[in-house]
């Protein structure tokens, strides 16, 4: 069996794939397939060389190269590529032609080959945005207040209007802010969250752009995949017609974060992170949920960390070149 | 001032620029603007001949067509262009096309003059649809289960995003089943509303697909072109940041519509409708939404029609050559 993944570079990509050659099945309603090639699709080739893995770089906004990615084999897909909420704030058309067109181009090319691959659509918690009740549900309606959350909106409504047209078997799922995200800093306005935890601990100070009261839903890179694999696996039958979930995540002030930090890194990693408010940064995380009701996601199987603790440990074990200070 | 209809040359669209060219003013923000020109733009040509009209034919698929008709003068676009339900849910990469390619280039056309246009985009109650409440509200979450209703709710996404970019200044209203709609039969897959009063009016034979108890959301082609004007007027702090609203109608049965028309057309008019259940549009219309809470748009101002039987009288007023059965 054959896996795309789009956006197949990027830290969750990477993960996903090791996970998946670990593996070396994937499981899907209950019954384990042997995994015969994984496509890792981004701008630029994937780090992971292994003669399962082909890495391919281009453009997703381009048609005829989305279509060249997808075949009758392909029976799962697994579409990461986004530009991120800041850049694809800043950057308008930009945003639209990475996550709009190119998710687009992806819907296409899986309905062209009619074998109906079973498409997981990375969505996000971006999708609520503005006048947000104290707990967002699955039946809150998704209002997104940037332009990152209304184009992952309109990839939700696509996944489900091409399965329920039967051209795939799609599930989206909203996607916790993922905290610690390894690696550099990129355009996510959110990016703070990890920041305060990545940098500290390789030594080097990082910003705290909002108050240290400020509360965040947030999963870690291995919840996240884990999530990803189970999501893909769940029948047809267990989403129903509705193909959007929210997941399941943990609420995590930047206090508490910092907490974590101290036991992970020591008083020294703490005094790296630097308080300076930024109302812009501010202005638009307000404008976020931070509390979740994912009962439906919960019923369904899905699984979040269990504390931040645990996150934060998870992070060294899995970056342990990239943490130097230790408590 | 120059206003911009797309799919003008519809029934809405005629009704809508017979309307402004009676009024010679448009209200934006209760101060009244000469209209200076219209643009009547279709895949056909419109009707009406007036110096002020500019009866313009082509595709809104076409990026370059659709930036032609924007310029710096066109202070309010009316976007009703869109291919209806039952053909959007034949023919998908039609609907797509029209329905959401239109809308992109619209809006693109709108954005690049730089002058922040008033856009009305008719949305749609087929935005909702599955598992709904008995009673639909402006805060229920839109689960469209056809391709059309998934058009027209990216449509109000981008419309949106597009607004809170400054962009535009739009406004999308979810329009009820219009009914009676005059003309020919189309593909919408409601047209049977509509069909059981025209076509007996006219001494027409027809076909009455659904339960006679089915009951649908309304409203008159009169009263949703006021709707449009009043939409338009409203000052953008009315809107707020949610620039979707659900609009008055009301709900009439099937069984309600046939004893209007039996008031109007007399016992010939209604022994010309003949019941012959469609499963398949029964079980379309049964994920339709009937009732609705429309407070929000009363307290802004919208009004719907007073009863069924004045719907059928405005019909019967505004096409008497369509007439031919009397009570």
């Amino acid at each position: 069996m054959e896996i795309l993944i789009t956006g197949g570079a990027g830290f969750l990509g990477q993960q996903l794939i090791r996970k998946l050659l670990d593996n070396g099945t994937v499981t899907l309603d209950g019954k384990p397939h042997p995994i015969s090639r994984i496509v890792c699709f981004d701008q630029g080739e994937g780090r992971i060389v292994d003669p399962k893995v082909a890495n391919v770089a281009g453009s997703i906004a381009d048609p005829a190269t989305v279509s060249s990615l997808v075949n009758r084999d392909t029976r799962v897909v697994v579409h990461l590529a986004a530009v991120v909420s800041g850049t694809a704030e800043a950057d308008f058309e930009l945003g639209m032609r990475v996550n709009l067109d190119g998710t687009r181009n992806l819907l296409e090319a899986c309905r062209a080959v009619g074998t109906q691959p079973r498409v997981l659509f990375s969505s996000s918690i971006a999708v609520f945005g503005g006048d947000l009740p104290p707990l967002v549900t699955d039946a809150t309606t998704p209002t997104p207040q940037g332009s990152y959350g209304a184009q992952k909106l309109i990839g939700e409504v696509l996944v489900q209007d091409y399965s329920r047209k039967g051209f795939i078997d799609g599930r989206s799922v909203r996607v916790p802010t993922v905290v610690v995200r390894p690696g550099t800093p990129n355009g996510a306005a959110s990016g703070f969250a990890s920041g305060i935890i990545r940098e500290p601990l390789a030594g080097v100070e990082a910003i705290l752009p909002v108050d240290p009261s400020t509360e965040m839903w947030i999963a870690s890179p291995r919840a996240v995949v884990g999530m990803f694999l189970h999501a893909l696996g769940l029948p047809a039958a267990d989403w129903g017609w509705h193909r959007s979930v929210n997941l399941p995540g943990l609420v995590a002030s930047m206090h508490e974060e910092m907490a974590a930090l101290r036991k992970v890194g020591g008083d020294a990693a703490v005094a790296l992170v630097r308080h300076q408010p930024d109302e812009n940064v501010m202005r638009l995380v307000r404008t976020w949920a931070a509390r979740f009701d994912t009962s439906r996601a919960l019923a369904m199987g899905f699984r979040a960390d269990s504390d931040f603790d645990a996150i934060v440990r998870a992070y060294v074990e899995d970056n342990a070149a990239a943490v130097r200070l230790k408590a």
